[in-house]
């Protein structure tokens, strides 16, 4: 028998996951990063930026339906909704699940991340050719500060706070975001692993705590990042994601979900107490 | 710089988990399995049996908490509680914590599990040395077969389902367990991985919903379980989790838990959509 030949992600320096490979698909680099997609045995195709997986089509799933979702239902009638980062295509599928959205704009940074998802991942990727999507390739932090345009939801799909995310990060950017929305706006954010980066959530809080009225830590579960628990902030400009949310709307949806419901929305608000006591609550 | 090194579990043939070693401290073959003790850098001491891990000195809280908590502060006075499997010690740790507990009997089949985690994890072994606690080397299958004395928790923390844990997951020892609980008696037990073993969970959801009133399936983290999302069933003669959990009592226990609190209590029995349909609720 031929010896397994694995696809590995080293986080942190202590802890290593590897995925059996099938092939390698593609593999090149941009300005800003290494783009890789692979096909495994098990975990169906993946996306990896730097080394780092960023999608698998076996459980990507879990981690789209909890960044759109429960955002989603909880604003009254979403129409005009902003996604930065997110190239691979999934949160946008998602975000279109919902009727009331009307446009739907892809802020990615990386035209690359974007063209490899089209091409190796229609999974995701198809939901890109939309008529109600608009893709643009360029900075999301230069977008934010210069567009006229109003949202009810922006959803910060992005990787690590390093590399071309890290003003993603920043509070500046968030007075941005603050700028751009709309009366009953929301801003879901990628805020690491409470495992392993507890200081990236514990900033995130703390910058969006004092630029927004109402900021709360949402949980998800993730099989292919490390750990498998992972993080969203919750910033809304009054909207409270467990007080005001309305479980009947789900119902009437009629969606086809494989995760989220509304005992999975309230859920993943109730935090453990060590996460709690990180962030003062 | 000296090559990483890593302690490899590979799950399925299809993940592998790989953690950073710093040293190798046990190694030992009992007459069901090999128990290895290693140490990390980044996740302190690991226990695994049969090259599985089974415990991180890192992340242990989460499972131990996430096994005991629920059903002992479900129960209205739980006094004598049963730990089936579980030989290093962290669960009846977790079970001390409630001053009701009189006396935590610990049925491990194999004294090598007890005895490493005696030597080297006393983090979670250190335990098994209180004056309630009591350790007896055999198998838990006949354990409570044989057994005259009855229990108000009864909690099977045991390896996956195959080896030594084989019998622990059918319809006869869960008759016997039913025949030993008190009158609100409760069973909790290691159901594996809803991502990966649906089947297990389907399984033992089946099994025990024919013989239990109450069967509720329940979610925890762990950061070193391949995916990080795992399982409990909950089986009670009963007491239902969540409509009968009243969470004033944790507040009044004052235990120094990193966890567990009432809103992880809810959320935990919080199930996905494709769980749901699983176990057709």
């Amino acid at each position: 028998m031929r010896k397994a030949v694995w696809v590995d992600e080293v986080y942190q320096g202590i802890v290593r996951t590897s995925f059996k490979l099938k092939r390698r698909l593609f593999k090149g680099k941009s300005s800003f990063q290494t783009v890789e997609v692979v096909e495994t045995t098990g975990h169906g195709r993946l996306l990896l930026i730097d080394g780092m997986t960023m999608v698998s089509e076996r459980d990507e799933f879990v981690y789209h339906e909890m960044i759109a979702h429960p955002a989603l239902f909880l604003h009254p009638k979403p129409r005009r909704v902003l996604v930065i980062g997110g190239g691979d295509g999934g949160t946008v599928r998602e975000v279109l699940k919902h009727r009331s959205v009307e446009r739907c704009v892809l802020v990615e940074i990386d035209g690359l991340v974007v063209e490899s998802s089209r091409r190796y991942i229609p999974q995701t990727a198809a939901a890109l050719s939309d008529k109600r999507a608009h893709v643009l390739i360029e900075d999301g932090v230069k977008f934010v500060a210069e567009t006229e345009e109003h949202f009810d939801v922006v959803i910060v799909d992005s990787t690590e706070p390093f590399g071309p995310a890290k003003e993603l990060f920043g509070p500046s950017f968030y007075k941005n975001v603050k700028r751009i929305l709309s009366e009953d706006g929301i801003v879901v954010s990628q805020a690491g692993s409470p495992f392993y980066e507890i200081s990236t959530i514990k900033n995130l809080f703390r910058i969006t705590n004092k630029i927004f009225p109402v900021v709360e830590v949402c949980l998800f579960n993730n099989l292919t990042y490390p750990g498998g628990l992972w993080a969203f902030t919750f910033a809304t400009k009054g909207l409270h994601p467990v007080k005001d949310f309305r479980p009947a709307r789900i119902l009437t949806a009629k969606m086809r979900l494989r995760w989220y419901n509304a005992g999975i929305h309230a859920a993943a608000f109730a935090l453990p107490n060590f996460l709690k006591a990180a962030i003062g609550r």
